[in-house]
């Protein structure tokens, strides 16, 4: 397959950077234009920006030139990596023009129109652009993936999906990278606990709400589920872990939903995307897996891992789930919907 | 008041060391004898282990002589802090011999006889030990305090009992202390969560169960409260922190549930025990709060702390609760169990 | 002795936190004024910043109203814990108006005429006051205490210095607490290590050799020796640990620094000032200690310690030493100070 | 070039892991034996041991059966990741038995005949195999690679060979993964450092002066250096940072050794050895690094990265070095040592 340009909006943050990193060697993508704000346009990658992660600046990209975050000369796919604040009108303005806009920025997930994506879950949510398109009399789009918690949780209740889920109680354990850089002082979190995270219980709840719903033409029908969230930091740099107790309509037995854990697999799977997992969800077998520092990274950080599925007292099972919170949470998450983006045919011309 | 000698068992363990730090300067408790295994009876304390705790081996302590576990020499009270693999036998053996066995050990937990105490929710339980003696013809008595996870989760239910708890869902974030020594391996947990504590979820559905139970003549009817625990082990030193989602057959509002936690004193309060706090539950407004760092040492380590008190789409509320796992979920817990069994006038001749 | 009252110039910042710890029930001091800048001065403490220390903040503080940071109704003591980026012309403004500023910040220490000191270490270093107030015209004055490592190695160094220092390589493993708050992201240090802090070298390598210099009548005589300083952030709380390979003009026996350690005491131990603890330095036998978590709160924090002692290959002899960065390296340090001055009559009128 | 069996002594080991999981898709090596202990022969691997790195077990690996540690079907080139309890005597037996033990434990290092190497620094070492087979009667043969924290401060040094050190004194921060499984309870070291490691610095001190030594026909020269070591523990999972001050005879200037750092290349890299890095040692110009956490992991973990060259003004100068001590400092060692051995023909008939 040819080849495609692409840009990242919010270059020189914390998640710009994983971009950057998750988008070295890709088979599809070339990334060869970098937004960011005024501050940094006009200078070189390597001079706009202090490197925050693991390995290394990739020399392939240190000395690109950093673009003011205006459409023009961009790609016409582009990843938005940015801040909150900002990134309402300027994934519009990219919109407008003509770009694909896959935003891993949460400012336009819960809007009636746009698709808040996970391919293994929701790929017929993409139905929603046509109509998103025409609302907004856009050429470009926008496409969002959720919350990196959201994607953790969601992923662990995919296979799930089809025995009716009725109730979910979850609490997260989140890993600091999830907060960006400086984000979390030190001082509040070395040896502690923090339970709390602005705004996270919400997006969790009505995300995955959104992101289990149904198409239904012009907009997505949430599940009718209730979700309870209880989100905390804890001292781990990559991965969140959620511990969840879910009801479901249909009464599975625990075999039956082992069962669905073991057999799930999805479109990406099936279509050989780049960036998707060989299995979207392993379930491991040890007692005390799935842990952050230990099985975040499976598959490229891609895999979501899930274990210690058992009956739960109050609803009807218990497990816990995993997933690396900037990779498949994030970067790669987003990547990941343009891949089946592409393979929908949705970025030619 | 007259000071009571008192013994440890189990006195060279982590547990055994955290009774010796409490124990320090106690009004009414003066510490003179050890107990420990064969291998360190006859030698001196500071011989008989090697000291893990902050702050150094206390000088009263390190000169005495470790005795073995036999009843014979020693005081009348004893602290029991012994592997649970040796205490059921041991701890029987000096009820036998009339001693009062304050234990923070699990065997005796869920018989039925037993008292499992916190003394803030369910001091009548006491009550048990007519019965405990008559039944197994001792002239001492055994009591127990529960696990480390449990208390904090009982301390937080403890001033919402009155509106009749009828489900729990809560997630542990432990520390590593909880494990004792050498415990948890360091490439097992620093920077990483692990998803699982052997039996701690089944102990923290029963025991809590029996706690907010009712004395029922000759034993504790439990509450009929479904209880689902998740337990997990973080990269924190000293303090459990717990997520709770509870219902209510009372449907009290939130304000009611808040003056709840607010009001909330008992029985070690109205008495002036030594041990116990000044509240037993403190409400912390900050929105980020309980944390285990900050704030498990609160009033030495003795009151429970909770917080972020809102509404669960699923159950009826949500908050976080916290405790210090080794002094109020253990060295403390026991202490102030035997403080309330003097008060009662159970340590009298 | 008659309480006496004394204010905290930067009373809101992390620093200024740790002087209301410490002071609490202070014997001869007793907190009632706060300074702090125009953005806090007109609110209640309570009000006018985020309580970061473990415990809480204190009752009897909460409510005092804070002040700006202008001579006028401030008690004649004052401590001082601004930041290096005012200190120096609010320092002097007090100074010039008759207050006694015992000050944390690094600003004046390696002025000529300012004491830059360590009460068991320099203490005839206050001889250079009267010279000060002479030169500069004030009828208060300025004392300093070192930077919280400094401390750590002059505390270690103080026994020693009668075998004629000559040269010293340390390497310093410091806590993140004496970044302050924010301070250091915890994506900077959790599980990691950082091999630099800004300014903190030269600081070591020039105060050490004030601290161990001599008073000649105007001014220090450092002394002579030279002081190699590797400075490093670890994922520690509180507690700074250094390693200190030294070497002596006068060749002692590795029994005689031993020797040193053990029987040094000083003046503020036989004067029997309220904060100087028992022992300033504590040598420990165990192979593997001193160690941050477990031994930096010895005597609240003010005791440095020491083990380790054996000879080194290239320099005389090696070892290891701690101390509570917050505690005996700012607040703690500065209260000593002003302790010692009281007991030489320096704050008297 | 022709794929060559490997083995694996001590395979159960998290040495031994970290062997499987180094030389997974090694073009020249394919491992297909494994050793461990009787306790553990007979068993498929994956039932052997529990799997402690992050990843998960290789499949190609865990159905492959444990042998028994003996001569006899084992392939001729093995890698020994044993105990030092029981390593002497069995990789003796190996050598006697004619098979290249290529060895990560400690036993042989020091002795007279036998190679401690690092390919990049003192390759010519390997001269001393014919001697060794000689005196022993071996037709097989011993080569060892030195400990974890050696490496790294050789690997700094190397470049640096030639301008005559003399003395050096360092202190290192060592990752906790060093110390195998269970290795540090996490009550020691969460929070925390550990000013000790038993036998570590006489170990550093012994193999730096045998690495930078000269060999002379049948034994290897030391290095006529002073070495002083300080040896630590820090709670960083993985990679060891060391700070180094040097003395150099030939005195050089600051960008003559800056110089020597920029253009070290050695033997690994002029053949292209599969597992040498690009380039062997990394000068790091920021101004905080290198960093455990973001910098151990460069080249595979293969290289070793330096920064902060500065004068010292003790010794000449002072500088920062850091390597994966479990990749460059264990079985990438090893590995890259067998590289090299093969590329000279040692593994040939």
């Amino acid at each position: 397959m040819q080849t495609l340009e692409v840009g990242i909006l919010g270059a020189t943050g914390m998640v710009g950077q994983h971009f950057i990193k998750f988008l070295q060697g890709h088979p599809w993508f070339k990334l060869t234009w970098l937004g960011a704000s005024d501050r940094s346009a006009g200078k070189v990658y390597r001079d706009a920006m202090t490197w925050h992660l693991a390995g290394g600046l990739p020399d392939s990209v240190a000395d690109l030139m950093v673009e003011d975050s205006k459409p023009g000369n961009a790609p016409k796919l582009l990843f938005s990596a940015m801040d909150a604040a900002v990134a309402t009108d300027i994934e519009r303005a990219f919109a407008q023009a003509g770009h694909v806009v896959v935003s891993n920025s949460r400012n336009h997930r819960m809007e009636q129109d746009v698709p808040l994506l996970v391919p293994e879950i929701n790929p017929d949510h993409l139905k929603l652009v046509p109509g998103q398109q025409r609302a907004r009399g856009w050429k470009g789009q926008i496409v969002t993936n959720p919350n990196c918690s959201t994607i953790v949780l969601t992923m662990g209740l995919g296979p799930l999906k089809q025995f009716g889920i009725t109730r979910i109680v979850t609490t997260t354990m989140q890993a600091i990278s999830g907060a960006g850089y400086p984000g979390v002082p030190s001082m509040d979190i070395v040896g502690n606990v923090i339970p709390f995270i602005g705004g996270e219980e919400e997006k969790m709840q009505q995300e995955t709400q959104k992101i289990l719903g149904e198409f239904q033409g012009d907009h997505i029908e949430p599940l009718a589920a209730k979700v309870s969230a209880h989100c905390n930091r804890v001292p781990v740099v990559d991965g969140h872990t959620v511990t969840v107790s879910v009801e479901f309509s249909s009464k599975p037995t625990e075999s039956d939903v082992r069962h669905a854990f073991d057999v799930f697999t999805a479109l990406p799977q099936q279509r050989g995307l780049p960036s998707a997992p060989p299995r979207p969800v392993i379930y491991l077998e040890e007692a005390n897996r799935p842990q952050p520092r230990k099985d975040a990274d499976r598959d490229r950080g891609m895999a979501a891992c899930v274990g210690r599925l058992r009956a739960c007292p109050v609803l009807d099972y218990k497990f816990v789930a995993l997933g690396h919170n900037t990779v498949r949470g994030a970067a790669g998450a987003a990547v990941l919907n343009a891949e089946l983006m592409r393979s929908e045919g949705m970025l030619d011309r």
